[in-house]
């Protein structure tokens, strides 16, 4: 085993300051955890584009709302260390909360610091269910940069709005880093990867497919000419499994985040829906 | 003139990485300008504890409400460019309002992500009666960090709600660096050094004198072994002119900013009160 097991800021910046001594670059993969191959296809992109890789392990409790799956959430930090690990990570950073947030606090905007992405790209997609969340994740991973001061940052694409948002923070905030947009990585059958998939039961696992075949056959439909999105719209509902309950299916211009009418490059095709109680995400972006 | 005047992010960052790479520390004096022998002090400061010094000089639009003195604040940044070129500056940084935050945005947190102090220190004292303030200090506050990455920034205790929130910042957020306080500077007669003491007249500035005058005599009466804050305040009451607007006169813990009933050591007693139109603040440390 190379890589090593960090818990605390202290250690992990001591270390980070004697690479910056050699002159060796740092990217870091931030994560939750319960890495996958997606969470792998990250860290191998850092390794390739850095000298020296962190991957952070860290369920954050500031971008959980009171009923979803903090508690819950699979916390396996033992296969995790091993993936990072075979992909060649220098350092899992796997702090504790009151690490990250210190002791005998709320964890609440009434006294703690918060980041807070605009409005217009927090109040759509996900954001509208999920009301704090793009201020939790700004928040965790603007502490996390602090902490790792890294050249690159490797986000997945599958949180596309997470991606638009963190980029947005960087340039808002006048960081001095770079974020690096990685593909979606899909099962065989077209189910993109995500921890959460662990809850699906065999029976949920068939009807979450139809996310990904929505997504295809609108990709397919615009391919043979249609641009229209709300036949774009149309044709993807048609697909989608009745026991599958749409939360949004939306068209937006990947540069601005404003909705589309008719489909031009660099579209965002983005997707959530519940497959019994299991939330989850899917895009492409045409 | 050894003070160099950049106006550009781009220049300034690589003018410190010159710097970071002959291992120099750097530090930072953040001003809105108009500056006077309390930001000297602040300039002298940062020159013993560092190699390099910037001082910043931006009117930040962000911080101000929109019946505020945006516009009619004071810009004299010849004046600014000399006095920091006095007192040992390495670089004076005046950028412009699209070159803090672009063009074409509203500079609202429907387009801008802002950093938000939390609750609990914004809605009491300056953050009752300016709304949104202290998100706007908060936020260029971190944007100039990010550009400058100090080693130590330099804060007047006259904002002290400001420097409070701004050292919870640091810590909320990671940030590696100091923040150091430094003490209020004074006329002869006790009026605390503002930039906006510009607005008074005459007969304005020996009025604003009692909010000096009540702090002192507080102190006095403490030093007597009064430590009931409802007695100290009334005896305050007794010396403020009548011409003068109180706002607020508040006894804080500035270890916790908690209101506090007895003194104890590190009391804040803070003051706010209109002049004529214009809104001044003081404060003492017990």
């Amino acid at each position: 085993m190379n890589t090593i097991l960090l818990n605390n800021i202290t250690d992990l910046r001591l270390k980070i300051k004697e690479w910056r001594k050699e002159g060796l670059t740092v990217g870091l993969v931030p994560t939750m955890g319960a890495l996958h191959n997606g969470h792998a296809s990250l860290i191998k992109k850092a390794k390739e584009t850095c000298d020296k890789v962190v991957v952070s392990v860290f369920v954050n409790p500031i971008q959980f709302g009171p009923n979803e799956d903090y508690d819950k959430y699979p916390r396996t930090i033992e296969n995790d260390l091993k993936l990072s690990n075979e992909y060649g990570a220098d350092i899992v950073f796997a702090p504790t909360p009151i690490e990250m947030y210190g002791k005998n606090t709320s964890l609440s905007n009434t006294e703690l610091t918060f980041v807070c992405p605009p409005y217009n790209l927090v109040d759509c997609l996900c954001g509208k269910s999920r009301v704090g969340h793009f201020d939790g994740v700004a928040t965790v991973v603007l502490k996390l940069f602090n902490i790792v001061t890294p050249d690159y940052a490797f986000f997945g694409q599958k949180d596309a709005q997470q991606l638009f948002i963190l980029k947005k923070m960087v340039k808002d905030l006048n960081l001095d880093l770079t974020i690096v947009p990685c593909p979606i990585v899909r099962e065989n059958d077209g189910l993109a990867l995500s921890s959460r998939n662990t809850y699906l039961s065999a029976d949920e696992r068939k009807r979450a497919l139809c996310l990904s075949k929505a997504l295809k056959h609108i990709e397919k439909t615009y391919l043979q000419g249609i641009t229209d999105t709300d036949i774009l719209f149309d044709t993807a509902i048609s697909i989608l499994d009745s026991g599958v309950e749409m939360e949004y299916l939306e068209f937006r211009n990947f540069e601005t985040f404003e909705k589309v009418e008719k489909v031009q490059a660099n579209t965002l095709v983005a997707i959530a829906a519940k497959v019994g109680k299991t939330r989850l995400i899917d895009n492409i972006i045409l």
